[in-house]
Parts: structure tokens; C-alpha cells; sequence
């Protein structure tokens, strides 16, 4: 029975998930499940995954939730994974480990936070949160300090100085990619001092097209419709109709 | 050359690898670096976790950080620690690694934010935020009614319905300890309604005992302190003096 992906790709961490099955030519159903109409609350989705979040899979009679558990799953499970993805020796993927860790509390806090309650609410139904996201833009900024001093040291291009992507690499960068649905000068203000996440963010691109993009587009297209919105919306002081307007035509 | 564990008994990640190392009879250096004196700032430890945060490990020539990383690690490299820590099957592990990242933004999230900024704050020369505090309480409730409901679901009494406690079990455990520094009734408040997770509480520490005991003995201790101090802010109103006093007598 093949794999099954229970995935949004307008979720980050579904991203990875999904970027990754197609990089290493993983056999698998992706089957929507769309957080803006709420079908995650479903009882159908809660027998997958209890904790009603995205995304999950359903490995045979194995099911699992958490990208990075899933992640390295894959990498584990499927025999024609490249190594350098999560690799078997036990330091290198240690640090792996660390770097998968380290994100929950500090890039997804602030990238996540912020995105959602500067402008991603009003398409799930919920008000913008301005002392929210004042709130995780510290994390933000401070994340992607630690990334482009600690973690892209080294000779490589990518995290901890290697020379080929690994799931962190994947997870983190689909984690920033949601950055752009802020507005330019809002994305630069917090991407701007930072050039080597700016150049790894584009390794990590070239590495896994062209999934990465396809996978994205849908991101793409809501970036234009969500800012549409946020103007019609500072035009008339109201959040009416942005949710249902995103919802069809993403 | 032994390993060297980088660690301050009050932070709970830090007494899930000392436990853990103590009760597999790793042969290990404890190096106490005190948040209260604020020595995970210093130049030398920067050296060790650029990060600066505990807990962190020196094996040989090989430093890390994040303490799910460390606990997974030292479970691999050790070769006398039993399995069932943190399990070479494939689907065992997978579901161990999704307890643990999990973790990160719920139970952590919401029990070191509680504990920081409705007693502990003062301790480390900041101030208390009942704001916070308030924020945090509904992800600490909501991650123990997803452990008693999701993560204890099963035979065994242990995490995923274990008969043996894993990695997991430990850092979650740990996690949990730290609400003993508050006063009886919000204690009781939080994990009163959760008779599998006061239970699962007492089977990890028996699993793990005299280890357990020992390693917590500074938070039993440093509860009487704060205590103390609470009642004398709430008689006078101010904060000073507090954090002398709890770095003095600990």
C-alpha cells in the first residue's frame, strides 16, 4: 500500500514533508486536507492524527505525526533516500537532531507567530494580532542571527558547513518561505542583514527543484490574493470576506 | 577523556541527562554552570554551546547541544544503555522522535513560561509577567490533557504504552517536575483533573530512582526559598533582594 501524506501546502512543515517524498522519488498519495476550511477539526482526520494538526502520514498500518519525526522516518524507511538527507553516523546526525530541535522553540515561534498574526488570520477566521506578532518578531530576528552565525558555519553551503541539504535544511528553509507572504519591505527588514541565509535559502531551492517550486506555488498565488486583501482592508477597517475569497481560490 | 556534562540542576532539561547518565552508569563529569549567576553567558561557556543554554555535552572532541539530541545521542553511543530508552526499530524510534518535538511547543512551552513568569522570574533578576504567565497556562493544560488522553494511551504505564521508560519519558517528566516550585493549590490546579499523568509522574521517578531523587534534590529545596520570598514580596511589595538570597542558599 503506498504511502499516504495528509498535507496543506500553505502549512510550512507540510511543505518539507511533501518537497521531500518527490526530491528522493518516494512512492505516495497526497491527500489534502485544507486548514482554511477547517478539515483538519475533522472526525475523519482525528483517527489519522488526535492532535488534529498537519501534517501526517499513514505508512501502511504505521501512522505518524511531527515533520521532523516524520522526516527522518522517511529518510530511515525508504532504502533509496540519499544519506547525506539524515545521515547514519551517529555525530553528524546528532547535530541534525540539535538543529531539528532547536527550530520549535525559536524560527517556527517567531517566523509562524509572526506571519499568522501580521497577516495570515482573517483567511483562517481569526483576528490579526499586532502585540502578537511585536511579540515574535525578537524570535524572528534572533533565529535568523543564530542561523546565518552558528548554523551556516563552515565551508558548505548548507546548515552545520555541509555540502548537501539535510531535513533541516528543508524543514528551517520551508519554515522562512512563509515570510513571503509579508509585503517587500516588511520581508527585507527581516531578511536583509543576513546574507548567507539569503544565499541558503536559494541553495536549498536549486537542491530540490523543481519540487520546491512546484510545491510553493500554491504559496505564491495566496501572497497575492492576502495582500489584495490587506489593502481592501486597510481601505475599509474591516476583516469581511477575506476568508472565504482565499479559500476558493487557492 | 570522560564525558562532560555542562548542566544547572534547576533547568529541567538539564536534569534529564544527568538522570539519565546516572542511572545507565555513564561514566560522566558533571560542570555546574549556574542561570542564576548567569555562567551560561560567560566567554568559556561560549565556547562549549555558542547558544549559550544548558544543557550541552563534551564527548571527546564532539560538543552538542539541545537535550533531546544529547539523550538520543548518549542512548546510541553508549553501548550499555538498555534499548528501550530509545529503540533501534525504526517505528518505535519514529514515534519516540514525534513525543519530542511535540514537546517543544506545547508542554515546554507552556510549563517553563508558567513557572518563569509567575514564580520563578524574580530568582533570575527578572521581573514577574502575570500576562505571560496567563498565556501560558492554556498550552500547559492542553498538553497535559493531550498526555493523558494521547501520549498514555495503552498497556504499559509508560509514554506511546510502554512497559519501560524511553528518552521521551525522562524530558517530559523533567519538564513537569519544575511545577513542584509552585505553591500546593496551583499545582493541584494544573494536574489535579489528570490521574494517568500523576501516576506515569511516579512511575518514572521509581524507574529511575535514587537518580531522580538526587538530581531534583536543589528544585525541593529551592521551592522552600521561593516560597519564602513570595510571601515577603506579597507582605512589602518589592522584589529585591530575592535572587541574592536564592543564589546564596542553593
Amino acid at each position: 500500500m503506498k504511502l499516504k501524506v495528509y498535507a496543506d501546502r500553505m502549512s510550512q512543515p507540510s511543505r518539507s514533508v511533501l518537497i521531500f517524498c518527490k526530491v528522493n522519488g518516494i512512492d505516495f498519495e497526497e491527500i489534502k486536507v485544507e486548514i482554511s476550511k477547517r478539515e483538519q477539526l475533522s472526525p475523519e482526520f482525528k483517527e489519522i492524527n488526535p492532535l488534529k494538526k498537519l501534517p501526517a502520514i499513514v505508512d501502511g498500518r504505521f501512522k505518524l505525526f511531527e515533520s521532523h519525526a516524520i522526516l527522518a522516518y522517511l529518510a530511515c524507511a525508504f532504502p533509496g533516500v540519499p544519506d547525506h538527507w539524515y545521515p547514519a553516523d551517529l555525530f553528524r546526525r546528532a547535530k541534525i537532531d540539535s538543529v531539528l530541535h532547536w527550530h520549535h522553540m525559536n524560527l517556527r515561534r517567531g517566523a509562524a507567530t509572526y506571519v499568522l498574526n501580521s497577516i495570515l488570520a482573517p483567511a483562517l477566521g481569526l483576528p490579526l494580532n499586532q502585540q502578537a506578532a511585536a511579540g515574535a518578531e525578537n524570535f524572528l530576528s534572533t533565529s535568523l542571527s543564530t542561523i546565518e552565525n552558528v548554523w551556516l558555519k563552515g565551508n558548505g553551503r548548507f546548515l552545520l558547513g555541509g555540502f548537501q541539504p539535510t531535513i533541516a535544511d528543508l524543514s528551517l528553509v520551508c519554515e522562512l518561505t512563509q515570510l513571503e507572504l509579508l509585503d517587500e519591505k516588511d520581508r527585507n527588514r527581516f531578511l536583509g542583514p543576513y546574507k548567507k541565509v539569503q544565499l541558503w535559502i536559494e541553495s536549498v531551492r536549486n537542491a530540490t527543484r523543481p519540487h520546491f517550486d512546484e510545491v510553493h506555488s500554491v504559496l505564491y498565488k495566496a501572497k497575492g490574493i492576502l495582500q489584495m486583501q490587506q489593502r481592501k482592508r486597510a481601505d475599509s477597517g474591516t476583516n469581511s470576506g477575506v476568508k472565504n475569497s482565499l479559500t476558493s481560490k487557492m
